[in-house]
């Protein structure tokens, strides 16, 4: 079997960490990395500022360049957090007959938001013999597929919640914005309600991974974010926040049935938790038979957990039936510590 | 679709626990229940001291009488650990074309020690058109899928270590017994020497389970087992250890690559922990980027554990291709609140 081969869309903080880590892995190629502007033309190794040896230095190019018909066996697209935004680079891929696998939050499970995109998708991978896969750090592991896996050891549940309380601080300038970092309660009550605060993106679609799983219909999945206000001025290495200022956002959502609540999310995110005493972690809590309590502490980091999930998951999306998939219809995630052709399965679509 | 049909072979703890806990679920019934002796003819709401309405009241009975063409989807096997032990019985099921899931340790990757009698369930299974897994919680969840799922979340790992530190409290008199509870020191190293202690049943399988799926060769897999001598006195509803005597065995177990530990098992079993100050837990620790430091605690006990994970994997066995496989071959385990029924993919080798 030849090598694996690897396109990245989006040479930003996540594709450039997944190319880091393929370039460093067995039996694996990055034969494209896709992105705009000045990037375009530049070899990798020199964006990266790492050379890796017995590996092609491939340049950044263009969608032109790259999207070519099976020039790679998947495509890492890690440029959009919503379904809408990304679908046309997914029909895109897809037409061109390679598997996706995308970090878009909303692409873990589309269905929630998106059902005719989703439907789309679907028939479009299948169409052309391919799969699709959206997952990550958060939709994709931590608060939704970790909790299923240890629902597995569960005789019946009353309720569900999924707790990660995680540190902003080593992310950069855009996640600090996009986060509303340093900006005052009435600017932060005022993008909410204009939605121009983004949040967490990804309740809806791993509540709804977790309940299709469960088998459970939800009446209803409800989302709130609260302001998390200091006391103290804080500082991170890309964002400050003053004393009286928001200092981070609290993610909530209840996905609701009868009116009593089965899953309960809570992801109060912040910089520089630390400095006020918060211990970071991620935690399931399942009141249950048996009643299950695990606790990650400090949480996984939500860069480095996004890198390592779309790049592990590669094997399993390439070896899936054709089609849309999501966490609950692939094999467990694992690390890949030997050759990536060992784990592809001889008859699975791959460019041979 | 007509409801999923379960018969459980084997009516002791964990198939009367099976039972107990499908005769509470929505589509899907109990047709059939096997065992031996005086067990024979009783119906089952008997047996299990419990009525379940709208359910059947089947009688308890032989072999012959269950184990006929297309009886049922799936047959649950709880008789064996091992599975030279099991064979037989598996072949037979096999053979009148019903899917298997089994609580027998060693089938969680019977690869591991017996590769003839694995190749051989895998090609009775591809013949007959059925699916074969061995699951439950320890191996099974705990110490290695629970292991792998967080290793997901990985870019790259050192070593791993698996820690399970639980209570033998819970366990009646011949999990007592299999693991010396009450003996003398000397007593344990004779039936440690003789291999007349089990102690715990499962570490090449987990170990090998999760270097496959990490795609690592191992040169060697070291166990050992190590009494745990009590200081006090303790007391358990089913056994009993005398300050000097065996209240326990540590067992451990090391997967070595180039004279390294690459994945390290460490598993105390007791009576009465708390008697000594110990605290239960189920931990899973990876030296990796990122580091991962799982705690759940008290651990997931390994009654309903099992039981849980046997019948939460059933779907996912029904809809496999057929053939031996393992928990690594599936998708991710998750409890099922819902109907049966709508976990079934409909082109899935069930009884029409």
């Amino acid at each position: 079997m030849q090598n694996v081969k690897v396109i990245i869309w989006g040479m930003g903080a996540m594709g450039s960490g997944m190319a880091r880590m393929l370039l460093g892995k067995k039996g694996v190629d990055v034969v494209g990395a896709i992105d705009i502007g000045d990037k375009i033309g530049k070899p990798i190794f020199e964006h990266l500022g790492e050379t890796f040896e017995g590996k092609e230095n491939i340049k950044i190019g263009t969608v032109e360049e790259y999207i070519t018909e099976k020039r790679a066996d998947v495509v890492l697209l890690c440029t959009d957090s919503f379904t809408k935004k990304a679908f046309d680079k997914i029909k895109l891929i897809v037409e061109h007959k390679m598997n996706v696998v995308t970090s878009a939050e909303e692409m873990a499970f589309p269905k929630a938001q998106n059902p005719e995109l989703a439907e789309k998708i679907d028939a479009l991978a299948k169409e052309n013999g391919v799969s699709v896969l959206g997952t990550g750090i958060n939709p994709g592991l931590i608060m939704d597929v970790l909790v299923l896996v240890m629902t597995g050891a569960c005789t019946d549940i009353k309720k569900i919640t999924s707790r990660r309380v995680n540190s902003l601080s080593p992310f950069g300038a855009a996640v600090m914005e996009e986060q509303g970092i340093g900006i005052s309660v009435e600017e932060f009550e005022k993008g909410k309600a204009e939605g121009t605060l983004a949040g967490h993106v990804g309740f809806p679609e791993s509540i709804s991974l977790m309940s299709t799983a469960l088998g459970i219909e939800l009446d209803e999945i409800v989302q709130d974010m609260e302001p998390i206000v200091t006391d103290v001025d804080r500082v991170a290495p890309h964002g400050e926040a003053k004393a009286g200022s928001i200092a981070g956002v609290a993610m909530k959502a209840w996905g609701k049935k009868d009116g009593e609540t089965i899953i309960e999310m809570d992801h109060p995110q912040q910089i520089e938790p630390e400095q006020v005493g918060v211990s970071t972690g991620d935690y399931v809590i399942i009141d249950g038979n048996p009643a299950i309590n695990v606790v990650n502490s400090p949480e996984v980091e939500g860069g480095v957990g996004t890198i390592a999930m779309c790049v592990n998951m590669i094997p399993q999306t390439i070896n899936a039936r054709p089609g849309l998939v999501t966490m609950i219809d692939l094999p467990i995630p694992h690390a890949i510590l030997g050759d990536f052709r060992d784990q592809i399965h001889p008859e699975a679509k791959i460019v041979k």
